[in-house]
């Protein structure tokens, strides 16, 4: 899910997240965080482990010590050599031991830790066992914001990441679509986000004509029509940072109905990215997006909320949904992507990442936004 | 971590493994299993989420009722193509719906439910709060050989993964060694691997000279020199099931040292391998494979379990480790892996697949074990 990240952030810029996630986790009431492989362990210790397995690999940050990385033997040299490896003590663990025994020893009992979402249910399951006293909460319930604010690096990364994302989408509208199959195109897709730096491609959704009804769909064999349709909908990580931006294009010229469908989706993006600005809260991105549609009667076609955060993975909180009170905070970054989707017919959805400013939002996508009629 | 599974398997064989699943729970003293995205829901149903996030997909199997997929709305359409897909309940939520509520519904207060290892820790608080009164084993620890033999079809796919791995070990033998990269070699490892049908490579170890002696080392930016020992360790999913060799190679004539630790661990592998038949414990190929090493004063250096099971992940129970009882039953198949690290030098390992057959071992990887030289 993630990739390494660059070498621009140093020990010590780890340590400061790690102090800072140690405060923060104070702040929500945690006597500590767990932190399994992925996204958390990246971003606070720049370490990914080789794989992910069945061996406990868990970082430990409390308040009353420096922070521990418990880590199989067989992988502590790979630890060591991880740019935040100097803010950490290695612990490391061999084949045959109880590493849960050992974690628990670093831990207060009778206390509430915050551990990564991603945790596998077999850690979390042996660490209750191990500490039956003490309790457990998602680093999503608990410290949701622990990644969203990124600093001026990150943006510049996240900045990187979407110009290379625009890059694809420049390219792609040059090749033919109509005669190939939507997995062709899709891995038109992938080749470009590599070529423009991209070391991990997440997604490649070419979804043509009553594919694009189903926003989810990702790519088939479908062979693309004249007339059709397509949402494309692509992203992954570039030098650590995540890129993620939908446009649909049309074969041809649109009907009338298309074309109004198209304009819908875009003023509803617009109104969405207009929305954006400090201390508004999520939900009202997604009202503010929703509202067109439903306006213009097509409320109920638009079936998954506005938005999602972005930063070292492609998908994380914040979230643009009705409920989510969370105020917005200059350096988030997060997806616009309002979408409209007529059963058996075509889709549309339109995306943009944006991050926020202290007067507004800015976009980190911004290749034309109406609709480009393809071959 | 898992591909696709192959057309091959109807939706009558998954509806037959849930069956035997739900009838396993049983025995095991399990009210049901909560299958998340990953490599048991996949052997079960077929059915891979285009990506797993934090939104709830989740197999419900229980006695009483047919299978239940609870799943969002979103995805609902990747599942209802799933293969399995008849054989299933798809029950659908929308974004702002509460999924563990209506995973609950489902399920009996006050009892105990088998939870896949890699479910999300988040996915199990939410779960955990929603049914307070239940209990939850990780699959690993309560059916730990659920998916560990293998029927005909299944060893078939295991043995043409095998193959094509195999014929990657011949292939490489060829290429130019000394003055590239480890990375480079990686890289032919991999295009190989796809070259003879691999859909996922997992990974491609390329550990030479003195990064030989750690035994997760993948591949780095370390040229490789003449003189080097170099550990080779790939493989991947081809059709949906594992791949996984190692052998070790030398660039130019060895030393005698270097000779005499490569026969100790190939006549380790061996012993391993002769170990294997129906009702011995796992242990016991442990124990069979370590004996040769530290009778010959290299206990020492042998820094780890002997074996792992595998099948439509590559690394899986059951494991070949000191106290693990389990007895061996025909159709498992699991790595025979011994090896050497010697701190600061070179590392030698040796890997094949066997499977458990009726009156012995059968390997799915048949290269030359004798060390092979290398440009």
């Amino acid at each position: 899910m993630t990739g390494r990240t660059p070498a621009r952030f140093t020990a010590d810029d780890y340590r400061a997240r790690m102090e800072r996630a140690v405060r923060a986790a104070a702040d929500a009431g945690l006597a500590g965080l767990l932190v399994a492989p992925g996204p958390d362990l990246v971003w606070l210790t720049g370490y990914a482990p080789p794989a992910v397995t069945e061996r406990l690999t868990l970082l430990v940050l409390t308040p009353d010590r420096d922070p521990v990385l418990v880590v199989p033997a067989l992988e502590a040299p790979d630890a060591a050599e991880a740019v935040g490896a100097p803010a950490l003590t290695l612990r490391d663990w061999t084949d045959g031991k109880d590493p849960y025994a050992a974690t628990a020893a670093l831990l207060d009992t009778g206390k509430r830790f915050g551990v990564s979402d991603n945790a596998w249910a077999l850690h979390l399951l042996r660490l209750q066992k191990a500490l039956p006293d003490s309790s457990y909460a998602s680093l999503t319930e608990a410290l949701p914001m622990l990644r969203a604010v990124k600093d001026a690096a990150e943006l510049e990364l996240m900045a990187a990441a979407g110009a290379a994302a625009d890059a694809t989408y420049e390219e792609i509208r040059k090749v033919p679509f109509a005669g190939r199959r939507e997995s062709e195109v899709g891995a038109d897709l992938a080749d470009l986000l590599r070529r423009f730096g991209h070391s991990q491609v997440d997604f490649t959704i070419v979804a043509s004509g009553p594919n694009g009804a189903n926003p989810h769909h990702e790519v088939g064999d479908r062979v693309i029509e004249h007339g059709d349709m397509i949402v494309l909908d692509f992203g992954g990580l570039k030098d650590g940072y995540g890129s993620d931006t939908s446009r649909t294009v049309h074969v041809g010229e649109p009907t009338d109905e298309e074309r109004r469908v198209h304009d819908l989706v875009r003023e509803a993006q617009e109104a969405g990215f207009r929305a954006v600005r400090p201390g508004v809260a999520c939900q009202e991105i997604d009202r503010a997006a929703r509202a067109v549609i439903a306006d213009a009667g097509y409320g109920e076609y638009f079936i998954h909320r506005t938005g999602h955060g972005i930063g070292v993975t492609t998908h994380e909180p914040p979230y643009m949904i009705e409920g989510e009170e969370q105020p917005l905070v200059p350096g988030m970054c997060f997806s616009v992507e309002p979408g409209v989707y007529l059963p058996g017919r075509f889709g549309v959805r339109i995306e943009d990442i944006v991050t926020v400013t202290e007067d507004g939002g800015r976009r980190l996508n911004d290749t034309t936004r109406e609709m480009v009629m393809v071959d």
